[in-house]
């Protein structure tokens, strides 16, 4: 199964290429699993499921560190049809969709709770689009379910859902989201904004 | 039909809220037929369908016109099911839907040509997502034939298409993939980032 994100990281500064060229450094441990391409508009990782949101994660908070205004975007794909399937793209571990609905709800609840804090604030924006067959309505009604029980829930808003927090546990209920609920070989696509730093956070 | 977008502007500057403030003096003139609200993570805009890719260009344009790297980051939705009909999302025009593929796209590429010319150059990145039920694969190919027709496309990237060109012939080329393909009455979703002055443009 074919998974990866487009990445883009805007810092709201005049030293916004100082910022991102900074940041990129934290991406250095994932290197080893990931295939990372940029240009002038994202940058694409290709590797495995587990670490797309960890990485996007360490980006940011390295980007955020010194109080600039950051959004990390990004469009996140697991199972596109249209990918070739690529051993980089492995899971690192069981996919526990051998597991009931409720069990999965509360494993992805203790990922959440075990996430490891950043001491980062952070605002994130999300659609979650579920592709093509083989997905089931009860799943996605579940995904929700998770979602306002992940400690992080701020609001449903039209088109997407908001979630605030500090980074550890948002990031970790995106990954969550995205990995354990839909169908487990199905193309699920997820279209993100995580905003840092912003003046006008509540 | 509902239709609306999340759209988050991201100047890279230190004075980003000037540039921000300023540049929603653009949405002036749609402010009759849409409603638009704020939070610290994006502003909403609905309104007809027609509309939305206009103002979101108008916006940017508006952001750039200083030379600041900015970047116009949006999720475009029409005909989602769990949001209700509004009727200021009537469309302000046919949807053409009643004419064969080759005609659509025939039409699509006239209003593309016809496309005011801004004078900002842009690069475009997008996913487009035919949700649930009713969309036939056929409307697919031919969007993607439209779209490199557009005289605007660049590549395909993995999960997404990037356009280069004019803001003029770029947006209106998301309208018409956004408008003409799919089900008519049908749930599509947009994931969009338009970048404009960055020092890394090809």
């Amino acid at each position: 199964m074919f998974s990866g994100a487009q990445i883009s990281l805007y810092p709201m500064t005049n030293d916004f290429v100082g910022v991102i060229l900074g940041a990129i450094d934290a991406l250095e441990p994932y290197r080893p699993t990931f295939r990372i391409e940029t240009d002038d508009v994202s940058t694409l990782i290709v590797g495995p499921p587990e670490q797309l949101f960890p990485a996007m994660r360490d980006l940011l908070v390295r980007a955020s560190t010194g109080g600039v205004h950051c959004v990390l975007a990004a469009t996140v794909s697991r199972g596109c049809p249209g990918e070739p399937d690529d051993p980089i793209c492995t899971p690192t571990g069981p996919t526990r969709h051998d597991k009931s609905l409720t069990e999965r709800i509360a494993a992805a609840r203790l990922h959440v709770a075990d996430a490891p804090r950043t001491g980062l604030s952070v605002a994130a924006q999300f659609s979650l689009y579920p592709l093509g067959d083989g997905h089931h309505m009860d799943e996605i009604y579940g995904c929700i379910d998770f979602l306002k029980q992940s400690g992080v829930f701020d609001r449903s808003k039209n088109f997407c859902t908001k979630l605030r927090g500090d980074a550890g546990p948002v990031f970790a209920t995106l990954s969550e989201a995205f990995l354990r609920f839909g169908a487990p070989e199905g193309h699920v696509a997820l279209d993100l904004k995580v905003s840092a730093n912003s003046p006008s956070a509540a």
